[in-house]
């Protein structure tokens, strides 16, 4: 049987390691896939290094269209990303009759339904295992995997860049700003690294694994985005003496009223597998009814990670070449028909408990106050750590742990709390997972 | 579309919670699936039970020949277990022309060649997932979620009644039969647990493995299968406090000359993730070209972990009924035409490292002739320690950890090292490996 024949729009890091891969382990895939996968054309801007990186073989053009325009190409791997050009090229591909892969989760996150519903329209298969993180196989584990359970939680450290500043703090002892410098320095970070250290990507991501885990539409300006530029190392500090890391997660998770849908720095407990994957490496736990905890591990960036997951879903596509479109693994877990309308849950509503740090005068009765706002609006506590001021000193920490409660509730408390004459600098509050 | 019907061949534990599962979660899968699955009938020899599990609106027959018989069946699962009884009836339902899951990893390593060359003859599918790692769908990123990659090794905790003991031995400082007793106390450990402390179970999914990573046949035969009977609470201290932990870890790797298949207890550095799964909790760790290390952990065993997997095949073989037959996910991973005559390695050719404790007099000289006789053979140390011998006593205890060398070089040191007449007791050697 002829190879499959596959077009690449963008040959950057992505595409030369999907191009690589490819060519290094063609027997295997083939092996596998029972057929050849072939890149017949690429299209770049900067076609000289695009033919640099190809080599005579394969036709290097610099217009996108050219690549969708031609009929012998069978699939479209769009690694361009952003939510411009590159959502033009992948409804143009898809209205073209191909399948299209991509590892684009801002463009899906925040356009998945229009672009799934097109797809569906003309029969073909949008691929996107690449989009979280990267080399793991998360999403196949979501759509398929899983597919007996009635899914609980998922949750994840899903960027690598946060991942390896928050690990280098702690470990380091260090603030951010210090080691954001070095992650850029290493190339563990971008030359504007906002999309990372604002929680934005981990936030697209999310937002396709609260599709995935309980059949909703993608609905990325519903999530709640938080990243870490604020975090402090004294608050990574005494999170490790209550025996907790602090992560960057995305956590998605079904409430009776609703699907919680957030990114935020959570304390997890030192004893979770996930609390210890450091530096820029990813996980994703997933809790169902059925399996219980499930964790998947690895690498979720870099050219040949993603590109395994590129690769995955072009050998599923040459397989699926055959199936009843209305067989294949739907794009989001559940058949159109199934997808539900269970509400994304305001943050006020959200379940979590908190990490408290109050900054507070070294005086009789602060620590009572305290108590009793918490009290008051039904928090309980769950630990607490008071540093003895040091001599001749007139402020201390005062760190709490509290139980689950709403974060409405916690926000009402945390006014109250701060307008105390004896707290004497902005209350910090971090959310806290158990994960169990 | 009218559901899919499925016939169950033994309700026990996991059938049992195949049963429940399949109906609490209906909706959820028949959303996925595009189509419901629905339990048509049921054989076990003991029908009241049975009949007690199922309710009235099943059929519940003690001969499973009937199940295979009913012209409305379309897959069958097999939940038996064994290599008897339970191989004729999968062989007789791919006769009859129906799709088998089955979680029974002793008759696919045993007999997986036959049943799968008989399934393809037929054009079904004999779907595993349970086979290996229980609820982890382990199975399924193998096959295909790192389609992409050249597999270099597979090394998992795979049975959760040895992960259990030993979990228990290092955190309590028990011995090996005092832990037993316990876990069969609790149910981690059967009446009859030869098959899982001797490493037969984890051999069994090891083999299973191997073929599914490196495109080789089942070849149980060859395994080198090895379990905890013998091991020392000692040693799994000693291995601490040189940062390691003692895993039952089934292995299979690629080498330049063939394949490598082992089950043994295994030193792992406490610092990797999958040192750190405790209790009855499985992990398996996939080290491929492309994406480097990914792990995947959850539940081993279990009604409901393991009927996660169950049916998850189930919505696999659901969705492929309209696939060509050729386009389907071919059993082994690789196609019929893709498989590798690759040997399965002696294990004199095997490569690891080593932890070897000898019982030795307290005498000058002793740790001088042990080393010439390792140098020798070429096999060079890594670290050591000597525990000091206590006030009176004459005998202390002398711990090597070796770096990489293969099996038979070790085998000639030990007997030779054995032979000293400063070396007073049957020499201790664990494998040893980095899993980096």
């Amino acid at each position: 049987m002829n190879a499959i024949k596959v077009g690449l729009l963008g040959i950057g890091t992505v595409g030369g390691g999907t191009f690589e891969v490819l060519r290094r382990n063609q027997e295997e895939i083939k092996g596998r896939a029972g057929r050849g996968i072939e890149i017949a054309m690429v299209a770049d801007l900067n076609s000289e290094r695009a033919k640099s990186i190809v080599g005579d073989g394969v036709p290097v053009v610099s217009d996108a269209r050219q690549v969708i325009a031609n009929p012998e190409i069978d699939i479209v791997v769009e690694l361009i990303g952003g939510y411009g050009i590159a959502k033009t090229l992948v409804l143009e591909a898809i209205a073209a009759g191909k399948h299209v892969v991509t590892a684009n989760k801002a463009l899906l996150a925040v356009h998945g339904t229009e672009i799934f519903a097109a797809a569906r329209e003309k029969g073909v298969v949008v691929a996107f295992e690449a989009a979280v993180a990267g080399g793991i196989p998360i999403i196949k584990a979501l759509r398929e995997g899983l597919a007996a359970n009635r899914i609980e939680w998922a949750a994840g450290i899903i960027n690598g860049t946060t991942n390896f500043i928050l690990s280098e703090m702690r470990s380091k002892g260090l603030d951010f700003g210090t080691v954001l410098k070095e992650a850029q320095r290493l190339g563990y970070a971008e030359a504007d690294p906002t999309f990372d250290i604002e929680g934005v990507d981990a936030a697209h991501k999310a937002t396709l694994m609260s599709a995935l885990a309980f059949g909703i539409p993608v609905q990325f300006d519903k999530a709640h985005v938080e990243g870490i530029t604020q975090l402090q190392a004294t608050d990574i500090k005494y999170a490790e003496q209550l025996g907790y890391r602090i992560k960057l997660l995305g956590i998605t998770r079904r409430r009776e009223k609703g699907i919680e849908l957030r990114v935020h720095p959570t304390l997890i407990p030192t004893t979770r597998l996930i609390a210890n994957v450091e530096g820029a490496m990813n996980a994703v736990v997933v809790q169902g009814d059925a399996v219980g905890t499930t964790l998947y591990y690895g690498k979720g960036a870099g050219a040949e990670p993603t590109a395994s997951a590129v690769i995955a879903d072009l050998v599923d596509i040459t397989r699926l070449a055959t199936a009843d479109p209305d067989h294949r693994v739907p794009h989001l877990a559940f058949q159109p028909d199934a997808i539900s309308s269970t509400p994304i849950l305001p943050m006020a509503e959200v379940h979590t408990s908190f990490y408290l740090r109050l900054r507070v005068a070294d005086r009789a009765g602060v620590l009572s106050k305290v108590t009793t706002l918490l009290a008051e609006n039904d928090i309980s506590i769950d630990a607490m750590l008071q540093r003895e001021a040091a001599e001749g000193e007139s402020q201390t920490d005062l760190v709490i742990l509290t139980h689950e409660t709403t974060e409405g509730r916690m926000n009402t408390a945390l006014v109250q709390m701060q307008a105390l004459d004896t707290v004497l600098a902005p209350i910090v509050r971090i959310r806290k997972e158990e994960l169990a």
